[in-house]
């Protein structure tokens, strides 16, 4: 983790998650795209589709990071129920808003369908919010304080994001190296731990593997500064010399 | 949800999760086990491999549930502090215990491996857990309370939880079904939640799907009593009948 840089936090929300119904994607989708952005994910909570317990997470968790990203309940049905809760958590009011409307109205001439009161329900947005365009069916998200709410629906989570985040200043990336090792974890863990306690400015991690024809453990090294992560690696590299899978890595 | 049934939470220890480097599998395998057991999953989180983090959320979660599951950070080396950041959250003691060592000295004895410090410190144990058994690689987990810590390479994991799960007495599993419409959710969503007032006893979700073929959405009802599901699924057939995807479905 870099001190500097801004930290973000996720919620998913959705009864089919935690059912097991559905394997969440969005969240490690947004892992990534962050840390390529120089934000650190700083934690996630999946919880039902419940008003009081989405109003209760995004309470407990804007405060403690820069950016909360939700996805998931902000669709035409009687079950999201996302948007309501937003507006509650921040004790403002919600209703049908032109421009969200108006996108909405204009998606579905194109498409030939009717604006219905369910469509028009997805036109509804808390007070003071800013709207996060869906390039890929219309219906809007929004961002109210460092709060930005989106689709569940992966593809259109993707899209979102790819916009919201030409808005919202990055961090620096850390720097990152993996050393993958072919041996068992327990033999290694004098070595890694001398050299974590030698580096304490990085995070070093140890996580082992096991694939059809190999298994070890892959080392991950991340920092601010790519100089420490990669005097590091050498250092890992001299002492790992004999049980190195590969030459090089990028985590 | 079935208001009878027990109620579990889950903790996920993890740096690799967060950083996107790995996406997690064990909230979802733990996700359709439970719901197999008749034990509603109700809250899960991604925390970073932080002591303060770790004993902060284990004390905010485990009141809140019957079980709580945790999976990451009980290896060898230096980043693996849950079995700590645990007693500290149960503040009592953490010692090596016998059992354990017996159990990771029997299998070096068995591997040719050397029983080293790092491997002894999977034997440190919260005074006053108990063992979970790990018939992959030995080390094994442990039980506090009403806390369940296991391992977090996946295949360790399911082996833990599956010998877990023999232990802690199951509810109802809920009778589920799913009918697939394809017609876009915004005209389906009015007859939806007429349906879902009219057995307001239901879990009533709506998921849209699109792949290769075909788009529509996935109507998936949940509840206790298997009559009331199949009432409304027959109501629901009934409504949309001009446009099913499927004429059996098991969500």
């Amino acid at each position: 983790m870099n001190e500097a840089n801004p930290t973000a936090a996720m919620l998913v929300i959705g009864d089919e998650i935690l059912s097991g119904r559905t394997r969440d994607a969005n969240m490690h989708h947004l892992a990534g795209v962050l840390a390529d952005h120089g934000i650190d994910l700083i934690e996630a909570r999946i919880v039902p589709d419940s008003t009081d317990n989405i109003v209760a997470s995004i309470r407990a968790m804007r405060d403690r990071c820069d950016h909360l990203f939700t996805s998931g309940g902000i669709g035409p049905t009687h079950d999201d129920i996302t948007a309501d809760a937003v507006a509650q958590a921040f004790d403002v009011g919600i209703s049908l808003r032109e421009d969200a409307r108006a996108i909405i109205a204009a998606r579905c001439k194109e498409h030939g369908l009717e604006l219905n009161a369910a469509r028009l329900r997805m036109a509804r947005i808390p007070d003071g919010a800013s709207l996060i365009a869906n390039p890929v069916s219309g219906a809007p998200g929004f961002s109210i304080g460092n709060t930005h709410v989106m689709a569940g629906v992966p593809k259109i989570f993707r899209a979102m994001l790819e916009g919201l985040l030409t808005r919202i200043p990055g961090g620096r990336p850390l720097a990152k190296r993996v050393i993958e090792v072919c041996s068992p974890e327990g033999e290694l863990a004098a070595e890694i731990s001398r050299i974590a306690e030698t580096y304490p400015q990085l995070q070093i991690g140890s996580y082992p593997f096991r694939n059809a024809d190999r298994f070890g453990v892959s080392i991950v090294l991340r920092g601010t500064e790519a100089a420490h992560v990669q005097s590091a690696e050498a250092e890992l590299r001299e002492v790992f010399a004999d049980c190195l899978v590969t030459a090089e890595g990028e985590a």
